[in-house]
């Protein structure tokens, strides 16, 4: 019976057959231990040189770091830990890997990155890659519980509402276009079809920065739904990012502690969630020593000096209109603030979600734009929305690579996506 | 109690709120018909004038197609179908609508891709993104059960493997980039750590064809998993298809019958599929008067000539290697062909999935790259996977769109996705 290790608590003192690579060798007299992975996880397997063939035994002489094997034997639970192993009866060399260039040694972020394709071999990368498919599948379960209806909204698009200096630029046929940033005015479009709906998908930012947050290729989440405001957006947050953080404690036990994770906050993620308004946060910041100014936006530094202050993630609520976008609504106790909310995740990682409830009046939409210098022509098909059944709405939209960084407890981001592309770095 | 349309059978004469949109109104002396929408499903509600206020029957007047509209009300089941209703007690309408552009008359498809982002709230357009949503799910699921990681494949790329005639390129900070057309061979990377993986994001054709199977940017699901073979590959796929029309036919009931979609090959797709060699199916297209080559390449007509003689989908396996990919494994038995297959929808849809067993050998696979003139040190990573525990392994890939346009009956690919990208069309 062929098997995944990921399976094995159901084998106990069954013979299974199990391929994978080898980790590491060691030998004690007549026993050898292999460390052996297959993709689903770890096992300890024991060949004792009584219980195998000389073939088997001659195998095992020829055996490399990441060499494929083949491996029967009896699954047995180990006599100390909550653990399994396999008794070898039989082994055969798939094929031997000739000296792998990752491990003996510390390396540099360059060498690993350049090793990408290989690197992600390690454990840890194995778990962070692991924990990120939690996360997406958490995510998934959770707005489809919540009644979103996936709708991808395109890459290639022919305008953009935030200026073009940060946009990568297409020729498509001729015509100028520009990948995407965001679906989120699509999914405005849509939400008048589906109720509620999310993209899922990657995002472009052309930016010459280099900092342990920043990618030039991200996977975004965007959620949007018809009726939903301000309040209600923020709860739909709280319990989408509780919900993750839940899978990922269920799901990734055994990778959180290849991580060394510590688990305090994590377990702490629940519903309600703290909350400032932006006037709040700038008083805290202020009175912590920063400089930062009354209608300033939150910039990476404030957001990790904040976040350090709270045990779970924090929502910044209500910043000041003129530096959120033009479709944010404005806030009816007070005009110059919009109802817009940033999620900022604890222990200094800050924002993992930005959302806000958007304009749904034409007029005060219009002239939004026209504030903000927009032209009015490429965006009509949005105002169109304001037009035809326009109604109350909210969305948001979380960037995965900071949520895995942040569930992980990594420094940073290029570790949370398996093929990163930063400045300068798009191979492999 | 505000509730959905899609949960109302729980609330059976129970007196709930709906939110959403008049998509009629007609009246029968002092009883009026609205036919309402909330984004999932439709609802037949009836206002009778003797129960409601003055105020909601004011309300009932301004009421335009496509106006957004509260109702407060009784939840009754229809005395003859199998159906619920409202008895409507209160009405608010929230947004009157200017008078919508859509419906009245048959409209050509290029008024109805420009007005896309309206053209979504017909029922058609949205019974086909709802199905859609019930594939990309039931994908989602049917991996993890099969114990398959998301991997994400990187968008941005510094190669192409087959070409760059129909790939868009981009400025990548002074370097030549491209945007992907698959991530397969990324995913080969990543089953060496993860053992199965799949990715399932957008990928671009930069070609100036227009058929009805051709789209500029469409949605692709890579899988590829480690120590499978040819056979295997294709029992994967067999029951992945299976389960998503599975899915379909319980979930989509009623979008199936919007799109009047005959079910009866529907609900014949279970394992296993048709099966012939590439050699049979020349032979059979020739038999049908064809004069396609015996070492051709299936084109899109004799993909339809095909499918229309069979009532389930049918795998084209072992196809001639010089018209196939260069990492593809070269059958044992006749080293002329390829451990592939391409998998074709029937009643003329044709290749839905494409797929094969890949090389594993270091040396074969280098010359198959010289045979093709590939630069090798931009691959060198690709082949680092043969040089450190190669194993057999397998994989393929899968047309969203044409999964969706098969699923749902459509006569065009450019339906089956929210805001399609064709040539000379990238708005809205």
């Amino acid at each position: 019976m062929k098997i995944f290790i990921g399976g094995i608590n159901e084998y106990e003192g069954k013979e299974v057959v199990l391929c994978g690579w080898a980790v590491n060798v060691r030998s004690s007299g007549k026993i050898h231990f292999i460390q052996f992975r297959d993709g689903t996880g770890f096992l300890q397997t024991v060949v004792d040189e009584a219980a195998v063939s000389k073939e088997s035994l001659e195998e095992i002489k020829k055996i490399t770091i990441e060499s494929a094997i083949e491996l029967q034997g009896v699954v047995s639970k180990h006599p100390k830990h909550d653990e399994y192993e396999l008794q070898v009866k039989k082994l055969v060399l798939l094929s031997r890997a000739e000296e792998y260039p990752i491990g003996k040694k510390e390396h540099g972020p360059d060498f690993l990155l350049d090793n990408r394709h290989l690197w992600l071999r390690s454990s840890r990368q194995w778990a962070i890659q692991r924990i990120r498919n939690t996360i997406i599948n958490a995510t998934y379960e959770f707005l489809n519980k919540e009644r979103f209806i996936k709708i991808d909204s395109p890459i290639l698009t022919p305008t953009s509402c935030e200026g073009t200096t940060t946009l990568f630029e297409v020729d498509y046929f001729g015509e100028k276009a520009y990948l995407t940033q965001s679906g989120q005015l699509y999914l405005e479009a849509a939400i008048f079809s589906l109720g509620r709906v999310f993209d899922f998908g990657p995002v472009f930012r052309a930016e010459k920065s280099k900092t342990r947050r920043h990618l030039i290729e991200f996977w975004m989440m965007d959620a949007e739904a018809a009726f939903v405001e301000h309040e209600e957006n923020l709860k739909i947050q709280e319990n989408l990012i509780s919900f993750i953080v839940k899978e990922v404690l269920n799901k990734n036990k055994r990778e959180l502690e290849i991580l060394e994770r510590d688990l305090k906050i994590l377990e702490n993620t629940k519903p309600p969630f703290y909350r400032l308004t932006h006037a709040e946060a700038i008083k805290k910041l202020r009175a912590k020593g920063s400089n930062i100014g009354e209608t300033d936006d939150l910039g990476g530094n404030d957001e990790t000096m904040l976040t350090k202050m709270y045990d779970k993630p924090v929502f910044i609520e209500k910043y000041p209109a003129q530096v959120k976008a033009f479709y944010m609504k404005r806030d009816p106790k007070d005009s110059t603030r919009v109802l817009n909310a940033d999620l900022l995740a604890p222990e200094g990682y800050g924002e993992i979600i930005g959302g806000s409830q958007r304009e749904d009046n034409y007029e005060e939409l219009l002239k939004r734009m026209k504030e903000h210098k927009m032209p009015i022509e490429p965006f009509q098909w949005y105002l169109d929305l304001r037009k035809y059944g326009s109604v109350p709405h909210s969305g948001f939209g979380y960037g995965l690579e900071r949520i895995v960084a942040w569930i992980c407890g990594l420094e940073h981001v290029r570790e949370s996506i398996p093929f990163p592309r930063l400045l300068n770095r798009m191979r492999p």
